[in-house]
């Protein structure tokens, strides 16, 4: 099994995701958004690259079974019913509905890896759950961290390397792409004290600033959760579902 | 002084760069082969981002004073004096010429930080050189991976961080962006065996199976070149040349 390793998720091509197992990290905040969700009893969550696709798949939904969510450059979006944070998307909220998903790097990275054979949704929160698939799978591997406006980002650079630590237990092979080396560096470097590692990371301390340092506290839990994000024609459902028949 | 790195220089802002220091680092091959080309008595090195710049400039130009150097793809370029290896940029071949020079991934991150207040290249040759001047600068500081077609390449962010190791005198302050966090934390791992570190790098391979191992060795020397390429009007020449008026 190849593991690639992409460390800015925004310009990808069909090559990259193709007959493979892919999995897109936004660890702060919407792959932890997601997971939440879907915990939480979401039917499903529809990603989409910019508000109009939001607007266009909404007009065809019943106003009762949908809700938009999502952010843009880090800010609530006017008129949606959810922001990005993951503690907003709560049973009581979301339960039984589709959530259209509109966030400035996450989803935009979802959008490129469609082609994928396998499309998974990774963070902190589920990582056990996302290394048992990959490794059941047995296909070669893109780990696609989202960045952030086609740069690195330190956290989801570590949610990778959590990844590769964990599927090649703990012993770097002597044959790994260059990001490869360096998320699987960066973890094993920062893994005694990771909750520290991940505060320091700049998203984290600008959510921090603005009033979110409980999101970011949340999505640093390992995890947590038991859910499996999975893409299947056109939204994310969680992978147990995958035989039940999907309606909007 | 605050740095900032970029870890794949491919998309860039005016606010990456304006009233910085810049440093552009492309180790293979494009910074080392500037550094070379100019420590043997180039003239002076035409960054261009494409063959019909490229040829335009060309045509402006008597035959005998210049001569067009570069890749496409890690391959020559037909027609092209001069391919992308450090090692034909011997001063009989390039003493009092100009370069005209197309690479795939250098040339175009020094074309997108051209409006920097001080743009530099950098590599493991003239690495001394390039910190003493950053430093005698005092401007805040970015400094730019090329990479590969938009990924991070391991030999760059090496040598990103020894930059920042030893602008800070090997301790990292507490308050650095992502991308420079984690240049750093490589190289603080791989500087004990750096040479080992720098064969693994993806694009090492890929040159030494083409034949190209002596031009990774010869790169990988550390401090050999005491040569700062500064650009200065569309053009990269020796800092120390920058009172001399500049001929074609």
């Amino acid at each position: 099994m190849e593991i690639e390793v992409i460390l800015t998720g925004s310009v990808l091509s069909e090559d990259d995701v193709k007959d493979r197992t892919v999995v897109v990290i936004d660890v702060l905040r919407a792959s932890s958004t997601i997971a939440t969700a879907l915990n939480n009893g979401a039917r499903s969550i529809v990603p989409v690259a910019d508000m109009a696709q939001a607007g266009k798949i909404a007009s065809n939904l019943d106003q009762q079974s949908y809700l938009l969510g999502g952010e843009r450059g880090g800010e609530n979006i006017e008129g949606y019913h959810l922001g990005n944070s993951p503690l907003e998307y709560t049973a009581s909220r979301v339960a039984g509905r589709t959530i259209i998903m509109n966030t400035t790097n996450g989803t935009v990275a979802i959008d490129g890896a469609r082609a994928a054979e396998h499309l998974l949704i990774g963070c902190f929160l589920n990582a056990g759950r996302v290394v048992d698939f990959v490794r059941e799978a047995d296909r070669d591997v893109t780990i696609i961290c989202a960045g952030w406006r086609n740069r690195v980002s330190l956290e989801d650079t570590l949610c990778a390397g959590l990844l590769l630590y964990r599927l090649w237990d703990g012993r770097e092979p002597d044959n790994v792409s260059d990001a490869a080396h360096i998320a699987f560096t960066q973890y094993a470097h920062d893994r005694d004290d990771l909750t520290a590692a991940l505060q320091r990371c700049t998203h984290a301390k600008w959510l921090t600033q603005r009033g979110y340092g409980d999101d970011v506290a949340y999505c640093l839990q390992l995890d947590a959760l038991p859910v499996l994000p999975y893409y299947r024609e056109n939204r994310l459902v969680l992978f147990e579902d995958e035989r039940v028949p999907i309606l909007n």
